[in-house]
């Protein structure tokens, strides 16, 4: 059955954008067919620990006799990659808290992003290659070429880096700018922008949930 | 009374660079006068509960009527900024996790960084515009320019945004590279090198922390 992980990271269970987004990418894959799962699960609601040892970055045949994995974090991270393994498509909302990612989906990261077991550091280990990751990155002002903040979205790059490019999943990125140009009143000139690139982006939900789900 | 607030994020307590070093500048500082203070943190030993909610990015006075924070919340936020604004200089050990900070470190981060409190949003609020910060990013691989790694640390700029630019305090990144040299054999004959950049940034620790121990 064709099963969707839906991740979200957001702290704002009230307005937020990137849950909005993550939601409607969820409802149309559950639409396409009865058959279409979703398994989500929420960082911010149910957090991560931090990481409790950096020896879990590394395949544990990769680690050294010293060092010492908990058995519940060792078991946390089985956990996660399996869930990670079994989805056939992943959505992550993903909003910007200055200029990276919450520290809730980093923890995430830091669990299944692990040299000789989902990503290759001495031989070619890449299991989860290919899969498709939908990545919704919700930020409050503009990063674009030519705007005040180009250069500085430094949260896009932190989550290509390890799924697209360590991970070797296949990522695609929808941002959606501007969320706080009803809130700032130097912003308020955008709003009509703001709702424009919203509406884009919820229909790219649309049509990735119901292209990839229909793979 | 000169005061030093040493920061660690490093997961690894045995063989941890970036600790060792914060380790040298908090001794080398210390050891300038019986004067010198040092508050400790350690984000790893004693993590920060991951943001509860979104609210705590914005001063009270520009939280909106329905944004409610834990009492326990706005209270760990205020004793962090306390604790930044009653140190002369600051040192935070940064350790490359997946091209970025620890989750630990991140969730400092986003408890300090407030718009409208510590960084402008409408107003020019940059109370701790000046405060010397000491970054100490260790990191696995090498990304300068023309190693495979170029254009993939996100981690330093990550910090320097909000807490160069946002908060205006005075950034000083100290790297320290290839510190897997000795650990993965593809690294191996980078190990010279990496010894040699450990004494380097060993020795900028000690000139720094004299440095701005003594201003």
């Amino acid at each position: 059955m064709p099963t969707l992980l839906h991740l979200d990271s957001s702290a704002d269970l009230r307005t937020s954008v990137s849950r909005a987004l993550t939601a409607r990418f969820a409802t149309t894959w559950t639409e396409i067919s009865p058959d279409h799962l979703v398994v989500q699960r929420d960082l911010h609601l149910d957090p991560l620990p931090h990481l409790p040892t950096n020896a879990l970055h590394w395949a544990p045949r990769l680690r050294t006799a010293d060092e010492v994995v908990p058995a519940d974090a060792e078991q946390l991270q089985k956990v996660l990659i399996e869930e990670l393994t079994n989805a056939d498509v992943v959505v992550i909302g993903a909003p910007m808290y200055n200029w990276g990612m919450p520290s809730t989906l980093k923890a995430w990261i830091d669990y299944v992003q692990v040299s000789g077991l989902t990503s290759i550091i001495d031989e070619p280990t890449q299991p989860l290659a290919g899969k498709p990751v939908v990545i919704v990155s919700s930020r409050g002002a503009s990063y674009g070429a030519g705007t005040p903040g180009e250069g500085t979205d430094f949260e896009v790059p932190s989550l290509v880096q390890p799924l697209g490019v360590a991970m070797g999943m296949d990522v695609t990125v929808v941002t959606t700018e501007l969320t706080l140009a009803t809130r700032l009143p130097a912003l308020n000139p955008f709003a009509g922008q703001a709702a424009d690139e919203l509406e884009k982006a919820a229909q790219a939900m649309v049509d990735l949930a119901r292209k990839l789900g229909a793979a």
